[in-house]
């Protein structure tokens, strides 16, 4: 890619979606101009242009033209800048089942995860085991390598590690230990903040805690 | 790939979710077993343990090796026979705006398509606005090509052909003219079955129509 390239986010802080974008921008050491949405005030017209159809962020806008959906972005990027750090791997079925293992993330962890600060009672017990059923599944894909990517940080890393900025909070409303339950996965996420880019890119946990406090309060949760 | 490959699918014969895989192997030219799911009778050990997550099909056993999620399989199918039919364009931005909107189909269509025969009163009425609104966003990415793929059938015909074999069923139980409301969707759909692969590989319009309103009986719709 050209260097005189316009890259331009519209993202939102403490989106899950929005990070990963960052941490794939950051593996590749792609500068670009970050928009931050104020959701709070409605939707920016250049995100309702941007993405017209599902009306959310992340939007990656490379020279005028948005590609949507976090999973998809990162793919874009990792395509794209395909000369550094690449993130999936190359072998047909290692790449499908990095894909799937993401979107597993997205149809069975995500929705869990924002019920342990939304659902209340039994909901909210039956989210608690959800949650950690499913990341304990996660985890299992590990195996005995120290990234998803194997022998380094790849796709389906960067597809989680927003959600270990979230451990915290998760624990805190779900009253439970992630270390506990998932040894392997704290060190996982341990491993990664080693690096530059993550460490850099991840909000730091108390903020995100911070931050689900503030809604659910505003909410009336 | 190696003649001696052993190539199985795990399938049910009205889900668009099979069709989507019976059309990416069709149209490579290979050769598979396929094993009907009797879903009725409980879900097949097999199954259980080729798709322990989800439990569902369709799955692809690639010589043993399970891939699952329609989308995946489809590319990588796409990747492991890619000496023959391309589907996914080899352009970054095409790929992701192709991808984008199976999942689009995935996330919006699908769950309207199927309130078309479980919902009843408002959310009927609801249900037949969402799928017309939907499916004409998606006739808009067809532009003037006579595909999704553009000159040719690629990923995104693939992703939403199994849906054509269901318009007869979508009208009948919307009360609808989808020919009235997307006409070049019904000349693509058209165009598409004058394919051998494609007319070969869809379930005839009302074999779907009957499935579907024996479905509604059994369980009291």
């Amino acid at each position: 890619m050209a260097n005189s390239d316009q890259i331009v986010l519209l993202d939102f802080f403490p989106s899950v979606f929005g990070i990963r974008v960052r941490l794939a921008l950051a593996a590749k050491g792609v500068e670009y101009e970050g928009k931050e949405e104020d959701l709070t005030g409605g939707k920016s017209s250049l995100l309702l242009k941007m993405n017209p159809v599902h009306k959310k962020i992340p939007v990656l806008i490379h020279n005028g033209k948005p590609i949507c959906e976090s999973l998809i972005i990162v793919e874009y990027i990792d395509e794209v800048w395909k000369d550094r750090c690449p993130l999936l791997p190359s072998d047909p079925y290692q790449k499908a089942q990095a894909k799937f293992w993401a979107d597993f993330i997205d149809k069975m962890v995500y929705p869990c995860s924002k019920k342990l600060w939304t659902a209340k009672g039994a909901e909210h017990e039956a989210s608690k085991k959800e949650f950690l059923d499913r990341i304990k599944l996660l985890e299992g894909e590990l195996k005995s390598y120290p990234y998803f990517g194997g022998e380094s940080l790849g796709f389906l890393d960067i597809a989680f590690l927003p959600f270990y900025s979230r451990f915290y909070t998760f624990e805190a409303f779900g009253n439970f230990s992630i270390e506990a339950e998932c040894p392997k996965l704290v060190a996982w996420g341990k491993r990664c903040m080693e690096e530059e880019f993550v460490s850099r890119s991840l909000p730091h946990p108390h903020k995100m805690y911070d931050l689900v406090v503030e809604f659910t309060k505003k909410v009336g949760i």
